[in-house]
């Protein structure tokens, strides 16, 4: 809860710690402090109250100028910060860090808020810490392929950096324009092609971080190998902005593959999508680097509403499809790989149809199909998005469970509270996004889908987040995949590092009541 | 240090959490309380201490019975525990730790107990709680390819359980036969495929972890993705039983490769070395599994000292020695690959002579001449071994540096304090052994070497510890690696889940003066 904070009160809510005691509220001091611990006040500052001194360099704006920062991309979520602070340096965001503990002002930090739980977002008006900023891509070593870089950097500015070196991103996701580096590791971003390269657990070899008190953890260690002591960064690998704030990213980058292919396939049913997995695991093993799939309604989502030129490459619609890429060092043997397995997989009658991309610009039509499914989502309505991990045979069961709800209380169709119902998502890593638009968010809409999806989930012992976190939407949710005794724990490392529980309150963990 | 502890000084010690107090010291009524505690007293305890009560179904064993649990396999370590308990299941094992973190009693985890910095041997007194008996294997889904087992289970046997249905684990290492994996994962072990398959850290998909205060932390997980909270259990790989007592492991196994190759080059420089790394990298890209290195020191050593049947299959010696292993899926393309790669650094003249295996027991033969290194060294003295990371062409130059140093001082030599001096390891890691084979373990032999070689390895940002983990060896030297502010956090770490320090004591972290 937000409430104006006198001194007195303030104090005794720091006699409290580690309980849900009032932040303190923003004034024109806390302003004119902020100017003075950066470099740039006139343009790293961005807020609607005015400094107690003139001579800050900082003039106040219009509410509606944040609100490019209170809101989600999704318009989902909307808090109502007063103040972005943009440091330019690690230094200056660890000086403005200690100022706000000091002073217990609550903040949120910010990357490319692209996230989809509402995570990078004010819940009430916490001070918004932007990377933005912070985008200097600091060392590429071309031999080992380690990048290391400002947590501000852009995803795709840096694979596109690294191209011409040979080497690429060990991850990709649809907003790959927009979101940035740092907030990809504090989300633990999984991607499309985490079949191949895996986790960011795996990949991230050092971080820099600065924690809620301003202390700096300068852990941009560029080793593979390092066993000395705790691995210390994983814990901010999916921390949300919890309990610090990452500043600079090393990782390793894999080799960029100097052969790819994607196809796609129709197929008549689940069924077919789980044998397909096995076949294409076997014939392509090493050079797999996705395989994703989509539903009838995905694929027809897209053809209506996506932007123009993602057109339909075959005949007839099919119930299900199936995108698969390879990434490998010989063009030769790959191809004879993938028409190995075409050959077997349509003579067997595994799947219907099946197209092949000719050249770059088919593999990027291709992947249009699988990638405008969430922007074709947004278009159409107001999307709830769920983000699943369970195991592959149920997946495709949750989709039509939720739509059989839906039809019973005849709330879906073209015109009613419903729109449509689509399940796409990355097979071979057991996750499903199943995204259920809707004409509008409401309370009502959203109790038709939960609690029931996350039970659902559950019982199968599955993840109510397998990537996109938890943020304000999942907090309170966590015990559906997490045991007490481990949130328990959670809550202890939360207190560890942030026992003023200033960093993103309201999120990611479920509030302590006192 | 342990000091006998009356119920009084017992009581102080609990008030003072977290400093360096006396441990309990063992008595008959303790072993009573284990065996009541456990299904098969008789044969889950093995203890010089006689009960208090005959009823407990355990006889007192000479001292020398436990020096295989007390002692390390280099013969490095000794401590002297009393009694070594060995439960049958993780309840049995969280019920004799409660006991013991009720009464204080100093408690030391062991698996295979093949450790290389002392890491599961007691340095005093400690009761060993071993893992032996905790061996199933309790699920395996030869569709995802996900394995649950129980933390002692052998490497190897793991291996071979899984090889049947198509399935390797994504970690090898000499020790195999011996190593239990929880033991691996407790020291996030690295060995011989981590290049290929990547680390412990991404591959561990859950974990089950007894806590110092017998709480069990229930994470075992087969989920690929899940980003719901902290991922504690990330904390506990790599965290050498410090925190907790690993009883089960998930963990994601690759498919068995259909087509392998073996090859060992000799080369003329470390730059070779270097030079045809960059080319197998790109010849071999997404099939290439191990690239190790060895210098000729090591390869005499091996000569000389090896179990009979590890022949030189070259002509001449050579300065240096790569083995290189592929792992594909079409046994055509890999020998394609291959032999393109051989070509190539045949006519380039970056190898001076090669040979490639032609089949299993030649695989077999060409990798003893790597992993029979240590064996070798240990038979020939006492060995100081050291396991770096650094910067790739850094990894030479140290090792001539140590034996430079030894030679001004004119104590290396066939008959004199350093026997020799060998450089192998993982190149792709940048991670150097550095082996140094003593008439015996000295510590002025050791002040010779440390904190030299910490200084200098640290000077390169390298790590003291790339893969063996702290143990008791590196406990102190933490600080060459890691930031104080790291440390001190991880001194945080250790408090928030064992408060009394009661496991492992004196070992991963630098004692805290109080």
């Amino acid at each position: 809860m937000l409430v104006p904070t006198s001194p007195l009160s303030l104090s005794r809510s720091l006699a409290t710690e580690a309980t849900h005691t009032p932040y303190a509220k923003l004034s024109g001091e806390d302003i004119t402090a902020f100017a003075s611990l950066m470099s740039s006040p006139s343009t790293s500052i961005i807020t609607t109250i005015t400094p107690s001194e003139s001579s800050s360099g900082v003039k106040p704006v219009q509410a509606d100028e944040l609100d490019g920062f209170n809101q989600d991309w999704m318009n989902k979520y909307k808090g109502h910060s007063q103040c972005v602070l943009k440091p330019k340096t690690t230094q200056e965001l660890a000086d403005v860090m200690k100022y706000c503990y000091e002073k217990r002002i609550a903040v949120v930090p910010q990357g490319g808020n692209t996230g989809l739980v509402g995570g990078s977002v004010p819940v009430e008006d916490e001070v918004i810490i932007s990377t933005a900023n912070l985008n200097s891509i600091r060392e590429f070593d071309e031999v080992s392929g380690t990048l290391v870089c400002d947590a501000g950097c852009i995803l795709e500015v840096l694979d596109n950096h690294i191209a011409p070196k040979g080497y690429m991103m060990p991850l990709d996701l649809g907003a790959k324009g927009s979101c940035h580096i740092g907030g990809n590791v504090a989300t633990n971003a999984g991607g499309l092609r985490f079949l191949r390269y895996g986790s960011l657990h795996g990949n991230v070899l050092g971080l820099e971080v600065v924690l809620p008190n301003g202390e700096i953890l300068d852990g941009l260690s560029t080793l593979r190998k390092d066993n000395t002591g705790f691995d210390l960064k994983q814990l901010f690998i999916g921390s949300e902005g919890s309990i610090g704030i990452i500043t600079g990213v090393s990782i390793v980058t894999p080799r960029r593959p100097s052969a790819q292919n994607v196809a796609v396939f129709a197929l008549d049913s689940f069924e077919a999508v789980q044998n397909v997995f096995g076949k294409v695991k076997s014939h392509c093993g090493e050079i797999l680097s996705a395989f994703e799939f989509f539903d009838q309604d995905a694929f027809e989502l897209v053809q209506g509403h996506a932007t123009a030129g993602v057109k339909d490459p075959f005949e007839a619609r099919h119930p299900f499809y199936v995108l698969i890429e390879t990434s490998g060092s010989n063009k030769d043997h790959d191809d004879e790989k993938l028409s190995g397995l075409l050959e077997e997989l349509m003579e067997g009658g595994s799947i219907t149809d099946g197209v092949m991309a000719q050249d770059e610009t088919q593999v990027g039509s291709l992947w249009a199909l699988r990638e405008s499914i969430p922007e074709a989502a947004g278009k159409y309505g107001s999307v709830y998005k769920y983000d699943l991990s369970m195991p592959i045979p149920k997946m495709n069961e949750l989709v039509l469970d939720m739509r059989a709800r839906f039809e019973e209380r005849g709330v879906i169709g073209k015109d009613k509270t419903i729109k449509t119902v689509v399940g796409y998502g990355h097979i071979g890593d057991g996750n499903l996004h199943i995204n259920i638009v809707a004409d509008r968010y409401t309370p009502e809409t959203e109790a038709l889908i939960e609690p029931y999806i996350y039970e659902w989930t559950a019982k199968q012992n599955g993840s109510i987040s397998a990537e996109h976190g938890l943020g304000v939407m999942k907090a309170e949710k966590i015990g559906y995949t997490k045991s007490k005794t481990s949130v328990a724990y959670m809550q202890k490392v939360k207190d560890l590092f942030d026992p003023k529980r200033i960093l993103n309150p309201n999120k990611y963990l479920p509030a302590q009541r006192s």
